[in-house]
């Protein structure tokens, strides 16, 4: 018997909310599935009360949309559904009509490893409304979990400065891709190497891992288990010291250390698991440099995160290597980072363009209108500022930025200023036009480019806010469409 | 270019740390791989500070353990690993090894939708030591997460009591699996449907949804999107009414709900997604009734959890369906179960089992020796507590129950109260012996089982703790083994 319960090579088109394809069957049915419509994916906070985030999840949206498709069984699936009166909820033609549907949107999007910011639209979908809104459940999922792994990460990363983290959480993940494409994520936010091997073998991330506990308890003795595993696997000797006493545990590690060298080996290194590990390991760092030690790693493990991580740091802990599982891999503390996809215009064929706002009585819930880019200013040393505008809008002769929440905070931005633009064609009519980078390249770019913030938005707490704004005729016309939406309700 | 990152029809056998290879090289380098070892998946703590957990997750293990097995390219990414001098890390005589190996483990485990408690084995692994290892990590990934999720819609459902819960998490869930499972694991917990498409296709829960903000957005008046999503599919007519104002968005939902009744169709209900629920809850129910739609459902949603549901309920909201997304499907607030698995005896060939236990210095953190099985006692009203014993051990004639962490609680059980063993064969020599039951049967079975638990341990803060203990036997035993320990190291 084979359940079949994971995601083996099943068809993925159903993984949306059923509320999108019922829209998609309401357009269809009004005669409206070919005006087309923009959708931006954005967030409206930095997770974890950080400064920034590490976009992320690009690469598995793109492997996503180049599948997108309703198989037979789909379709199968979906004629079985019933209304409230028991009669099919989905009419045969339209069906027929998903079966032969050919993706046809374009796709602009910001990519995998950027530091992004509230508000810019990481994702822009422009194509036939019932394309571009179906999409909105699947790329919410891929794009919210991976870029707030990627930024834990990276959080964990400025914290630990030169010393690796290792991505150690499959255990706790939720799911398998839970963990897979965290790890995958955390190696683009900043981590050095996972313990999953099936995240290594399908994203070339280095994977490390020696011996847990059950090692030592399936010997009689914990100098005999540091032994045999030593003679088994000469190369890879990292040994968890602390299953008994962890001070004794440490020098019966110097033991078999003293024996590898004899051999032509090297130890490795020793992992602390429990216990006072500032303290721990100062005395461990000790006793390995007073045996010739000195290039022994000393690594630690048990629910560390950025703030404990910061903590012994502070404390002097003699930590050259961090394993860190829970806590990075669900993102704990914040399991979900708050993405949407909000519709900011919309046309029927051959019409032009509509602005669109969704209204909310929290001004922060109020979605900007427009075919979206982001401009990111910089000078010689740092970025100094980053400009949502309409893609149809010139700034060659530079412009004005307005903070979204407070129209008398603007910033001119002289036209010679430098720039890039953040949003890149990734699907254009359907077809994928974007050269997806090398996971090594993606995460070189990230490195390279947190340096270009400030280290004031770097802080792990009560960060300084980056500035990011609408451009002002965008923000006219956002202002614009609110008055006028609210207008037409209190007639 | 199509870079497979989704594990689809991609060999699993890798899902698993690291250092479970090493370890095993090890056993197989010492000779001792065919060592029997038994391991107990187990957790320490309720989640959410909660008084009493949900299993699940058995089904996906089972379909995981019956495909578990190395691929040629498992074996390859394997062979391609290197030690800290450069030389290959497994030595091709044991890859040969794994690839031909035959999964040979006994399996017991408690069923999915059983009532468990802190440090009742989940699943015992029984086996050779190289298989019994391996398989820590991807079983914990699997429990772990599902159990946590099972167990978080179980404390909604008891809040909720007869009011459904609507799963709508997709968008916001850990990965494709971390959703799909989660759908699954909610459903088993007491949601009542999912909006997650194919999690309704692959396991047969119930899907709903009807639109979203966007639909009516897509219009240029409120009005005009109820009217054509009645005309599109009125026999699923939910009417979202808070895109503009509330109150006036209930009214034009009565609008429409009345054509709708004149064409012979039955407007379902109407959703609110901000504002104050409770208020909103009372008022829409008033307008509602007076326009006879007495049967139209009110249907909550907006970052709910157990704790606010319990408050709205407390204020008299007039809330008849739950959707939770965020909360239930990432278990928000406690992203992860810290289930370990933690071996427990082991034996050479021929000979008789040593009991093992983990030491730590903190006593919740030593595991429990022993082939342990669970033995739940009840009577005509309600279970009475559960005994945790060693398989061997004959408890005809009664028994008495200590309290882990406490000896001088004892609880004298006579022989002839009833009771049943809660773990049940799945694997036998590594062939399957369980048949699975459906996720129907799963689900009602959870349902009664919740209400044979006094309402003390149900509640959602401090609640009651219901009695578990260690058989006598088996906690001397647990003693004389870490006291010998502890002498061990103090020698």
């Amino acid at each position: 018997m084979n359940t079949k319960l994971l995601p083996y090579s099943q068809s993925l088109g159903l993984l949306t909310d059923l509320y999108q394809l019922t829209m998609a069957y309401g357009y269809w049915k009004s005669g409206m599935h070919e005006k087309e419509a923009v959708f931006n994916l954005f967030f409206r906070k930095n997770p974890f009360g950080g400064g920034f985030s590490v976009a992320c999840g690009l690469a598995y949206a793109v492997d996503y949309l180049e599948n997108f498709s309703f198989d037979d069984s789909d379709i199968e699936y979906l004629s079985s559904l019933k209304g409230n009166d028991n009669k099919v909820l989905f009419e045969k033609d339209f069906l027929d009509y998903l079966k032969k549907m050919d993706f046809k949107c374009d796709i602009d999007a910001i990519p995998e490893g950027e530091i992004v910011f509230p508000f810019e639209p990481l994702i822009r979908v422009k194509g036939p409304i019932i394309q571009s809104q179906i999409l909105e459940t699947v790329l919410l999922n891929i794009i919210n979990f991976q870029t707030l792994i990627a930024t834990k990460a990276a959080r964990m990363s400025i914290v630990a400065i030169n010393e690796p983290i290792l991505e150690f959480g499959l255990r706790r993940a939720q799911g398998f891709d839970g963990s897979l494409a965290a790890s995958r994520a955390a190696y683009i936010g900043g981590t050095s190497a996972t313990s999953n091997v099936l995240a290594g073998k399908l994203f070339g991330i280095p994977v490390k891992g020696t011996h847990a506990h059950s090692w030592i308890m399936s010997f009689d003795d914990e100098l005999e288990s540091f032994k045999a595993y030593a003679a088994a696997m000469p190369n890879n000797c990292v040994f968890l010291v602390d299953t008994y006493d962890t001070i004794e545990g440490i020098k019966k590690a110097v033991v078999v250390g003293k024996m590898l060298r004899k051999d032509g080996f090297k130890m490795a290194g020793i992992r602390l698991d429990s216990g006072d590990l500032a303290y721990l390991s100062i005395e461990a760092r000790k006793i390995l440099d007073e045996n010739g030690f000195d290039d022994a790693k000393i690594i630690a493990t048990n629910d560390l995160d950025e703030i404990i991580l910061d903590s012994l740091k502070g404390q002097g802990a003699k930590i050259d290597i961090w394993g860190i599982g829970t806590k990075l891999i669900t993102a704990y503390g914040q399991p979900a980072l708050g993405g949407v996809y909000k519709m900011s215009a919309v046309r029927a064929k051959g019409e032009k363009w509509k602005f669109k706002v969704k209204l909310s009585e929290q001004s922060i819930k109020v979605s900007n209108p427009g075919i979206q880019q982001v401009r990111r200013y910089f000078n010689d040393t740092e970025n100094i500022g980053d400009v949502i505008y309409d893609c149809e809008k010139d700034l060659s002769k530079g412009c004005i930025m307005v903070s979204p929440f407070d129209m008398t905070k603007q910033k001119k931005i002289s036209h010679d200023t430098e720039y890039r633009d953040l949003l890149i064609p990734v699907f254009e009519k359907g077809k994928l036009v974007y050269d997806l980078p090398d996971i090594q390249m993606i995460k070189e770019k990230t490195i390279k480019d947190i340096k270009k913030f400030h280290s004031g938005i770097k802080r792990l707490v009560n960060p300084h806010e980056y500035p990011v704004g609408l451009e002002k005729t965008l923000f006219a016309m956002k202002t614009d469409l609110i008055l006028q939406s609210r207008e037409g309700e209190c007639k």
